[in-house]
């Protein structure tokens, strides 16, 4: 947690406005964000197999996360538009318990962070495989979805103490 | 977990298509989803005073919540498109841990269901906390966005085992 | 004015939602609304000669106007989605003071209203007809947008008392 | 009125086309745009009241005002994208008409204003009130929309006469 | 060629309008499209081997299609908004010359008929099929894209004459 | 054909990203797209005459192509945000056959071509004059959709070798 004790979403009124950055340094962003959907053992196997001989789960959720780091400006009230240069999605199988991990790294060079649009590419990679798996398996659950690291802006580096926040983290 | 053993949202190639849904009946849906994000005792501090005074950190939320349903067929690409006829949602603080709960109940008549609606209301309104307070806190967590009740449609009624799946659910 | 004394967009907490309209009727829903910018004489002079000549001003002014009806529900928080199903937009020149008037209709089958639709449709018509002409004059002025007849619905019929806001309408 | 005897979103055939704005110097650029809603003075006490107990009419508004902008080259055809680096918007309630005042105020670095981005903010902003506030109050009016200040790019500063158009200006 | 002698998108004065249908019927509306587009040899091979082991062309062209379907009436400035109950898209590779043919079939209940939006999946499927091979093929050429067939409506089943345009339909 | 060998839209593992362009050099961009819609003569001429006297079908579908160009990286799913400086839109009747041809130009300052935008602005237009005038003649097809020339970047200028592909390029 940082020193400061303000949000700066809100101006001296308590209005919400969107922060002006246009005194920021443009430097190179970059964010990497991860979370899971925890599942069903046979809703994990479902996915794998299909991924081998039909159905590409994973294909078609890798690129809605990707499709939604370029609306993360329209959904995110407050975040201000910004041209990405690259984004990459990971989807990950895993077990113990049944989940697929995701991880996505967002680049950008811009007056501001990246955070939102790793975090949004995550969320909603996880609710496409909920959306397309829901039909086995009501049960889903979207966990942990958080930040691992940021780069850029004038606090550059922050890394993410992988101890503090307890589960699969 | 249903004893189907596929996904519909593939056909027999294996291939991804908007399923047709033009046979099924129209009839009342509604979904209720939950999910909170779990802060810094002294994150939640400050959109507590904020909420008295100043700054409106849920109602912020509440709006990009209610407004993400309505982009939900743009942001899941098999999702259909649906008329919505109504949206609530309510974001209650509460401690130990310190978090924020969102709930969203969504609805509408139609031949498909609301459960991703629902869902991506709750991640965009945590995601938007985020958003605000990440100033403070880079550390919070996305935890728990799972369906908790769901009506209408040829499955009619179902509600989730609240024991199945551990934490604070 | 009517008689009711609380604003539905709201619940019992205060706490903005999305009303359901799930219970109403679908009936047939239509709504006039109206407006106009007005501008410097050689300002329009300048558009309705382009229009007899070059430049469609008012033509690219309606072609935005009829767009915006589709994306009333993207830009007001608690506005439902719609299916349209007509809409008209009509862009007429006038002197003292020198003006465009907008006229913009709009029609729906549904459970809600379209007032909010041919509103927005005149105010981006309007928009769009400054953005096309401010570089000759930055001074124009967007006036009396407001509602002229609505039908459809529990209430029925309504139409403006013309005599009882001033100006040009 | 300047003394451009043209229209720049029209070539020499008179056909729309979007300006070429890729010689232009990067800038800081601003506008600062203003109008207003006109109402029954129940409908203002109402309003007021909410902002105090419940409802939060014009934090609805103010968001739905901030979205607004990230969304002009959306709405308007022949407007550029913009990378917009900040937006304030204020709405105070006024008497004698009883009416809300909205201004906005748009920044960014590029090669042409955010003019329409000030004045789209406003517009979408005084909607959404009457969205809000059509159930007890058909009558509003939106009034007086305009530009009053813009600043950067080659022509620089530029501010409204106040006394040169008319009412509450 | 039907025997109209006019374009129903434009009223007396020749304005452009969203056409009303509101009095149409609702019927099951159903449209197949297809088109093509033709690259060299190699580029063709690349796809194919692709889609073996690594990267999935047709996959993602497949997503694209099927998003833009939903899309088409924002893209169209006349198109009506519609509810689509089921989009698919086939793509398949051929020879002679080298290209992948696309072909897509939409369906909705409505008062209106899909024809745009089975038009508009085959055109955005091949644009990124050109998008992602444009680093090795920048020859490449979108041909033949058509209605094939569409039923529902007043006029029901129409399909198209297939001797009658020529080459490779 | 270039001599790369493989698709840099996947990565090592054949799985879709955003490629990351944030090392390349911002420079001008531009491309020159074009394509045409062939037609009955009979639809021709209507079109013509609506040019002249009443609806102007080519008006509005400049319009479409030019707001399509900013939804591009919406439609596309890897193409990445582009701040478009200019777009312009050219729709010229031919004869033998009879068809509208439309060409593009896009430009930007970018570190990424605006060859997409070129290629969705011909699309766009074209399907637009075929949402216009299908009421008379469905069986009007799109034609030789394709990239004629793009300047900046690492590779500088390239034009199409017009005698490549047949046709009426």
């Amino acid at each position: 947690m940082s020193s400061l004790d303000s949000l700066n979403h809100f101006n001296v009124l308590g209005e919400a406005h969107m922060v002006d950055v246009g005194e920021k340094t443009v430097t190179i962003r970059a964010a990497l964000a991860a979370g899971e959907i925890v599942m069903a053992v046979a809703t994990l196997e479902c996915i794998e197999s299909g991924r081998m001989g039909k159905g590409d789960v994973l294909g078609v959720a890798r690129i809605a996360a990707i499709q939604a780091t370029k609306k993360t400006w329209e959904l995110i009230p407050l975040a201000h538009p910004l041209l990405l240069t690259g984004v990459e999605v990971e989807l990950t199988p895993a077990y113990d318990p049944a989940r697929i991990v995701c991880r996505s790294e967002v680049r950008c060079a811009g007056q501001t962070g990246v955070e939102m649009e790793a975090l949004t590419a995550v969320s909603v990679g996880l609710l496409t495989i909920y959306d397309m798996c829901k039909g086995i398996d009501r049960e889903m659950l979207l966990q942990n979805i958080r930040l691992l690291r940021k780069d850029g802006g004038k606090t550059g580096l922050w890394e993410r103490d992988q101890t503090s926040y307890p589960p699969s983290a």
